[in-house]
């Protein structure tokens, strides 16, 4: 079998380091750049990665999706921010048939990706990622970096009731890699959930292959969900108190006061019917008490009066926490400073 | 009968102001100043309010209480953040028996001078007031100015228990100047109370003789709490957003979340046994929509590097309402990032 051949759409902190660790290992990965275009056709893509550091020239570059061949997977790397892009970007690289891979923050984030190529071929996956562009075609990836994927089941994430009707289904579906619910006995579209399991686990082999720790799920809202514990807090909290995960945790009120967002995130999933469990609270908080000192995209965002992704990591699971009868109190309150933040910083 | 003789603690915006009515209109007023008082004894105050500008000089001026007179009434205008000078500003102009009309921000505020001088010798009122001290001995009065206050009853406030069991009889009580909850028959205390009343009208009066709009209120706790969801709300998104009274409402985003911590604050009185016209959430936001455009107490403070009264304005309701049993999440979340911008503000 041919090894697939990847699409990055975004070649930023995220799919510039993804594509570089595949492109190392001698997959096909064309990058679809704006304006690094010039300067990655010249120079190359510079990564100082933990993962050892890259200098990789001669890479498939794109100014336009019109030149670029079908992929078989195509990594979504932008910003939610920027999804209205996508429907010029998408349907070259997709236009036989490939998948797509959305790498973003947030909740229901694949529904703009799926209105282009179709539910059934869009995975959503969240990376646990300190990684930052800091030139023009340069990446630093100062820690983690491990990726969770799973199928894109927007029942199960946005939907509050049908998530509620799936919740023993999706439970019960394995967490480890090549699980997924079609393989548990799930009831419909059973040969779409096989083929899909199938490329799955292809894309997760390949990633793993080049030193990427991935894993694919069975339960991507699960993901998404305790993605969205570290998120909410750590995100808003370094944009509206201009503070590092550092200074949040090490100031008595502020890290009391991610712990009641966490906790309430953690409440806003069980009422969309996804049980986290309750040991993960404690985990998320002493992950980023040991965490090197980082930037959230967020704050990353705000610092360089960039639009914040504000809809995506809190106005959606805000609205399906609350389509399940549960109002996440803090989260709105965040949910509004930062939209006016937003709107006061461009 | 002689006019009562009056002591102002901290002749600041608030203070200033109202000594210089009572001043201006015959009464024997105390100033007792810390950093403007060679100014004031050199140059006068100067007041210019909408009230009518004032240039009072010869004033009675003290730099210490050591040199004050016992006063008839002690009005406290220092911030809750100096509640600590106290115990050595109030023992002397308190000597004689004097009571203490305690015009601060916030909720069970007169506990701190109830500790001094015995809790049945001290009011607690709010101003609606727009005032800010512009130079050494220079008051800017723009707008409002009513003082609406009350006997203090600590069980009425910050005891949620006792709240709820006085609820009935304290909601019974007039709110019109002179009503009182003794004067309509209450059990305990009547004499003292009887007194209270018979001290609190004659405030009432003279202030109002002065031409500063005063009403004498039989339930403090009412007042206080209304007046918590204007404080609560705009104090805080004020410093948290960096915001004028005007660019909250004017915001889509911070107008909606200033009604909701309107509502939840509206509901956490309820717990409290204090209950407040539902009218009052739409009047709270049209009189502010109506303001000219102000900044904040909190505001003032947070830009000069003072401490915020964030304990006196959100963290004592907070808790009130914790002990009623009702969580009070929003602000809840913005007492914990004011706490924080406090901290590293200084």
């Amino acid at each position: 079998m041919n090894k697939q051949r990847y699409a990055i759409i975004g070649a930023g902190a995220l799919g510039g380091l993804y594509g570089a660790m595949l492109a190392r290992q001698g997959f096909e990965v064309h990058f679809l750049l704006h304006s690094d275009f010039d300067h990655v056709r010249e120079h190359g893509l510079k990564v100082d990665s933990i993962w050892g550091d890259m200098h990789l020239r001669d890479l498939h570059t794109h100014a336009s999706p019109e030149t670029m061949p079908p992929c078989d997977v195509s990594l979504i790397g932008l910003k939610t921010t920027q999804n209205h892009l996508l429907a010029d970007l998408l349907p070259a690289p997709t236009r036989d048939g490939g998948v797509v891979l959305v790498l973003q923050n947030g909740l229901d984030v694949e529904a703009d990706s799926a209105a282009i190529v179709g539910e059934q071929r869009v995975f959503g996956g969240c990376c646990f990622l300190c990684s930052s562009k800091v030139g023009p075609g340069h990446i630093r990836h100062i820690d983690f970096g491990k990726i969770v994927f799973g199928q894109y089941r927007p029942s199960s994430q946005s939907s509050a009731t049908a998530a509620q009707n799936n919740s023993t289904a999706a439970m019960g579906g394995s967490k480890t890699a090549g699980g997924s619910k079609a393989a548990d006995g799930g009831t419909t579209a059973a040969e779409g959930d096989a083929k899909a399991v199938s490329i799955g686990n292809q894309i997760c082999q390949d990633l793993n292959s080049a030193g990427v720790p991935t894993e694919f799920s069975g339960n991507l809202a699960l993901v998404r969900w305790r993605k969205l514990m570290w998120n909410i807090p750590f995100n808003s909290l370094s944009v509206i108190l201009n503070a590092s995960t550092k200074q949040i945790m090490d100031d008595p009120n502020a890290s009391v006061l991610a712990e009641a967002i966490i906790r309430e995130v953690h409440a806003g999933a069980a009422a969309c019917g996804v049980e986290i469990p309750e040991a993960f609270i404690e985990k998320t908080l002493e992950n980023t008490r040991k965490m090197v000192p980082y930037d959230s995209s967020m704050r990353l965002d705000f610092l360089n009066k960039r639009a914040m992704e504000a809809e995506a990591i809190l106005g959606n699971p805000l609205r399906a926490a609350k389509e399940s009868g549960y109002e996440m109190s803090r989260v709105e309150t965040l949910y509004h400073q930062l939209r006016y933040i937003d709107q006061t910083n461009s």
